[in-house]
């Protein structure tokens, strides 16, 4: 089955530049965390604070050492690769290393890197360039189950949430793929597609393709975008949920957000149950039986015991296993799913 | 307030090429129809049979009589424009008249055409193109009163609909304001943004683009695209839904359609006081106080006696005018929707 997904060859090069702090190389601290196995490599300037941990190496151990893809791993400065990070990116592609991004600005734009990839025969990746041959979706039932995460608004762990559901399944040797639908998502799975990047006629056409069909018992983890509560995001969220088709949702939250972010007006985020009951009415246009497997929730403002009150709670009135993704874990809904799908 | 739209500027001469019959020349007929002060002539090859009504114009007389847009109004044939169309073309953007399509070859891709209009110093203009400054949506609740075609399905009707409710509104000298949201739709209005190809990121804030603050007494008529229904738009329509904030919305059906076309798999269409509840839920995100206007079905396939007894029957039911726009006229909805806004 051709998948016209985004694609990164492993091991990985992680490129930091001169990140000034944590903050800005969370990208980095993420694909070194969730594909340890794919990450092979750091290169920084002199000036660069970050350290991920891995071994520094120049161009030339690189080449030695066989890394394929050079990630620039640092979240965009005014979206922006710096003039002063160029010639080792060069001095990468013109080594035959890819490079990808996830810029506003793209590599295929820049001409130095554009004729030193030409010149030795890399590939320069732009994840959030979506594929130019997607089609319109389709709506034909598929094989295999998915699980969607959905959003009650942008940047509420959904990624988050989504890689720890992927690797508790496969920790119980369940079949399952973790399919990424942002940037960073693209850079820690090494394929995917930019969903929020697509024309908008193929939204749905996107998600089918990214999520095709598989074994009766297999699962696609699917990263979601945006939230159906979102103003902004919305038609995105909602052709990603059609196309996905999921046998289940988990919604993720977090407990601090009682409003939209980033909107002008007045977005109040409804009470959990009715938000879940909404997604699952959208739902059931393209998967008659989907239900919500869980709620993942953000709490790091809570201490321990707060936050144990504040779950037990929610779990009593919404009848479904409510986590902490970092602070308790995914295993209840791990759990709910499986035992429901 | 400038809007970063599409605009075409009047007089038009529809050009028909060899266009074999009526169905194929539907977008002519229909700009002649919805917007005979703006068109001045047609252009035809020798072997065409259709016959807008139009004077029939050379490039001369046409430079002579001051048309300003020559529209390619013929509907795509294989989405190509043929090569013996292009001869009258290039004398068209050489003698400096605008030339406009919506066909997917795109005119600004073809050299001749394009050097022609460079030394004749016309714009070539593809209306499925969207402007490429486009906003992410804001969600601010905009000044001005908007009410929004909705559909079962693709094809039902709403673009009709919109225009024959804007034309009804006119006729009362209400201030309104019809706004186009697909490539047909933007010929007739002669400017609008084709919501289906903005990039998904993008659908509601080219919404909110298209129909912008404006004074409280006046109505924005806002042609739907696609359906919530259809797995393939359903995206676009929630986008263009959230970013139109509409006051009402109409909804637009085909009483041949009992489930959605063109995809494969089982949808069927509920019944529509439960889509006009459906849609209702997701419009209340971004204005509270959406209602319902009225029903608009396309009931063609019905003689008169059984057509009364239809809509008659569904208007108890749903407590809401049911009209067919052609047949019985707009009239009922326009009544509603003043009283109630």
């Amino acid at each position: 089955m051709p998948l016209t997904t985004i694609s990164l060859d492993a091991p990985y090069l992680l490129y930091l530049g001169d990140a000034p702090d944590v903050d800005h190389a969370k990208t980095g601290y993420g694909i070194a965390y969730w594909r340890a196995d794919r990450c092979a490599a750091q290169m920084r300037l002199p000036a660069c604070p970050v350290d991920l941990g891995l071994p520094e190496m120049s161009v030339a151990d690189a080449v030695e050492a066989g890394i394929r893809t050079a990630i620039v791993a640092v979240a965009p400065l005014g979206g922006q690769i710096p003039d002063h990070w160029l010639p080792q990116l060069i001095e990468l592609a013109a080594a035959g290393i890819d490079v990808a991004a996830g810029m506003h600005s793209r590599l295929n734009d820049m001409p130095g890197l554009v004729a030193a990839a030409a010149q030795g025969g890399a590939q320069l990746i732009d994840v959030r360039v979506p594929p130019d041959d997607l089609p319109v979706g389709q709506g034909r039932p598929r094989t295999g189950k998915r699980v969607l995460m959905v959003g009650t608004d942008c940047a509420v762990g959904k990624k988050y949430s989504a890689l720890a559901l992927h690797r508790e399944l496969e920790r119980r040797n369940i079949k399952a793929t973790f399919r990424a639908t942002g940037q960073t998502g693209i850079m820690i799975a090494g394929e995917g597609i930019p969903i929020d990047a697509v024309v908008a006629d193929f939204i749905s056409g996107a998600a089918e393709t990214l999520s095709p069909d598989n074994d009766d018992d297999h699962w696609d983890v699917i990263e979601g975008q945006g939230s159906l509560l979102n103003p902004s995001y919305s038609g995105v969220s909602l052709g990603l949920l059609h196309g996905s088709q999921p046998d289940a949702i988990v919604l993720c939250h977090d407990i601090e957000r009682t409003e939209v972010h980033d909107v002008h007006g007045d977005y109040p985020i409804p009470p959990l149950d009715e938000v879940i009951d909404g997604v699952l009415r959208l739902a059931r246009t393209t998967r008659a039986r989907c239900f919500c497997a869980g709620v993942s929730i953000n709490t790091s403002k809570l201490d321990d015991f707060t936050r144990d009150g504040y779950l037990g709670k929610l779990q009593n009135e919404l009848g479904l296993p409510c986590v902490d993704p970092i602070a308790t874990g995914m295993t209840p809904i791990a759990n709910f799913l499986l035992k429901n799908a």
